[in-house]
């Protein structure tokens, strides 16, 4: 998905609209409120037998690394139907979803993150568009010092953490975890 | 929140962007993406003892129906945190949130609510300016015929059956609930 976009922002301040109790992105040409909200990403900690299903990413940001397969839930998409999707679109994977694992929060980019535990129904991926090469490791065979983000170390101990159990209350963030690359956990 | 808009989108067109794969609304004037993204609600069902704390809107839409505390996550905000402001901001009401009860999609309008079971520290609670009143309902009380929306009865039912648990996977939509108010559960 391409994220760039051509609109310059350069008449835009941030102020508090009538009527409103927040700072906005306003434009001060036209009056355009630019409503930012947080956003969505849906992915997965899918397995086959006592394998996880990890994938090297072949874009920014962090590309080189291992991460789970996840991205941004699309416009009227159903939360697991799009952490199937990102599955598929990333690692040809297939699989059953389980249970929700974690629901993290990154403030500093607004992002809530619903990882789930997904179980693969076949051990056949391969790496799609999005991905450099796709992988299912064994828990001790895991690159740790190569993983992309923060929130990755969480659902792999999370996961472990849950996986003999059938129900369990979803994770989140580990105490003081911002989920930031530099400067937390 | 006001969610008046004073912009006009009348020169925007659906269509797919160069390098994307989806339609989004592009403005034919200046090139500008309106990229439109899933927005997150979270909420709670908050119980004193065996009462449940409802609040009846004092805006619309369903002005008068009975509802959850429950409203947008903020941007960069954590979605506990998010839950606590609204059952603040709409019944006055303090809780120490227990788990994540229920993800609910509403796919029509590309909202997912995070409903969380919250334990009310206190009973006195009292309408903020959203509510026209709020009260806590024995649940052979709540007035189940002028309920607000269909995710509304979904977490009563859910919380119920989930109340003697501790731990336990959150639920989601029933079968073929689309949240919307006509045409579905």
């Amino acid at each position: 998905m391409s994220t760039s976009n051509p609109f310059d922002p350069a008449n835009f301040t941030r102020r508090i609209p009538e009527g409103d109790d927040r700072e906005r992105l306003v434009c001060d040409d036209c009056g355009f409120i630019q409503y930012e909200n947080p956003k969505i990403v849906v992915g997965s900690v899918a397995y086959w037998g006592d394998r996880i299903l990890l994938c090297r990413r072949a874009i920014e940001p962090r590309i080189g690394y291992w991460t789970l397969p996840a991205g941004y839930l699309e416009l009227g998409e159903d939360v697991q139907v799009g952490a199937r999707r990102e599955a598929w679109e990333e690692a040809r994977a297939q699989m059953e979803i389980e249970q929700l694992l974690a629901v993290y929060t990154i403030q500093r980019i607004s992002q809530v993150q619903l990882i789930y535990r997904a179980r693969l129904t076949s051990p056949e991926v391969s790496a799609g568009p999005e991905s450099r090469e796709v992988a299912l490791f064994h828990p001790d065979e895991i690159p740790r010092d190569e993983i992309a983000f923060p929130t990755v170390h969480w659902a792999l101990a999370h996961f472990q953490e849950t996986r003999d159990h059938t129900a369990f209350a979803p994770r989140q963030n580990p105490e003081g975890g911002t989920g930031n690359l530099t400067g937390g956990l």
